[in-house]
């Protein structure tokens, strides 16, 4: 594990917070390039490139895919003159579906048939919602998000499949239809929310207990709103165990050029 | 060519019309089973199937992916319990890019490694804009809609590149921010316009001479709008001579059970 922590630099734009990352600084993106999106990656060999485009196909709310690379290709549409290999802080490297490393750069594993899939971040909601004046309890908490595995199924595609996993945020009731609205203007970074009020209908037992993050306290009048997460193709991928697979450590995106408003519907 | 036009039968549900054309019906789709979504249908091997997902997905407005069928199954969970290989009216056989044949059925031509892409049709649009009191001038001329090769290039996936191709519709000058709110609620079904008002913006040089479709008259008043078309993937699909593919005929799509609210959004 690699862990050089650097004081907080001005990386106020997305090409200053790549080339920080890119020289070696390992810290979560959250907060830097304010007003740009951010993104989970992927990365697959070309024989499991199908089932991955395929799923994130069937699959748009919990795998919406902004954008995904030529085999061999480093490089994106979201960020001319990035390269995937170096300029996000810290990389999980994944054998068999189980992980084997966090690096900071993954220039030496690169290989002529990888595939990268970028895919949509629920912090570009988190940003809408706060515009909107919807209280986000995670960050007022100073916390990663509350995730739980559902007992919705996702459309399997190929060798990927696996259940729906699934944000939670409590909203005060009253700005629940905000949310909702606000969120479902948002479709490439998961939309609106799959549930609202009934963790029970989701097959979620106890919200105390997250699957993956940190537990959100409500505050009187919250409710909670389960959106789908981004968790859910790494979820799948890491039971369909494919024998080699690259993604951005957790909190450690990809910072595109792209702004937020580019994935805002009017 | 098989071309049994029969008298005007009863198609009021997709089910039924899906039937009619299994039993040898061979009509447009245009006004059958209303308020469903029909879709244009493009199959390919396999082996050409990773570029038409990955033209997809990065040609979203002009190719909006509805399903992606797994390999050998001619079923989709837009209509369970359809055949993709009877329930079209009529299809195009293309061998090398060039167009073969026009048979009312595939099944003796069906391949366990052949992938069936179905895609958003400017037919759920035409509805919508009718219902917000846009006039439509192609349905009120009884003609196929103008379109146009324009001088924007698609972005490639593999072997798949090709300039986008737009249609035309006239609208009145006041009635085209409706036009556009009313799209571009419809993202799944090519969403908003590309371009409004002057086609040498497109590079097209004269409106009088489509490269597709018929040409359409425009009232006093009327605004040129253009949106992204379906006919593009087929465009870029012939240009790139694929060994085998199979498309619906032009204006004899796939009847799907799915409403059309399924594809505006709130």
């Amino acid at each position: 594990m690699s862990q050089t922590q650097g004081a907080a630099p001005v990386l106020s734009t997305p090409s200053a917070a790549r080339a920080a990352y890119r020289s070696g600084l390992v810290a979560p993106t959250s907060g830097h390039a304010p007003g740009h999106t951010q993104a989970n990656l992927v990365i697959l060999p070309q024989d499991w490139a199908w089932d991955m485009l395929l799923f994130g196909q069937r699959n748009p709310r919990p795998v919406p895919l902004l954008d995904v690379t030529d085999a061999g290709s480093p490089h994106t549409d979201l960020a001319p003159g990035a390269d995937l290999r170096t300029d996000l802080p810290l990389y999980r490297v994944w054998r068999d579906g189980e992980l084997v490393e966090e690096v900071p750069e993954i220039t030496g594993l690169w290989r002529e048939d990888l595939v990268a899939f970028l895919i949509g971040c629920s912090f570009s909601f988190e940003q809408a919602l706060l515009d909107a004046s919807v209280p986000v309890r995670n960050i007022e908490q100073g916390r990663n998000v509350a995730m739980y595995r559902t007992n919705r199924q996702c459309r399997p595609a190929g060798r990927l499949s696996g259940e729906l996993v699934v944000s939670m945020r409590p909203v005060p009731g009253d700005l629940v239809p905000v949310a909702v609205q606000v969120t479902g203007r948002m479709p490439q970074v998961h939309g609106a929310p799959v549930h609202v009020g009934a963790p029970e209908g989701l097959g979620i037992a106890d919200l105390d207990r997250p699957d993956f993050g940190e537990s959100i306290q409500a505050q009187d009048g919250d409710v909670p709103v389960f959106w789908a997460c981004g968790v859910t193709p790494q979820a799948a991928l890491m039971a369909s165990r494919p024998p080699f697979a690259i993604t951005h450590a957790p909190g450690h995106m990809f910072v595109t050029d792209a702004p937020d408003s580019a994935y805002r519907l009017p």
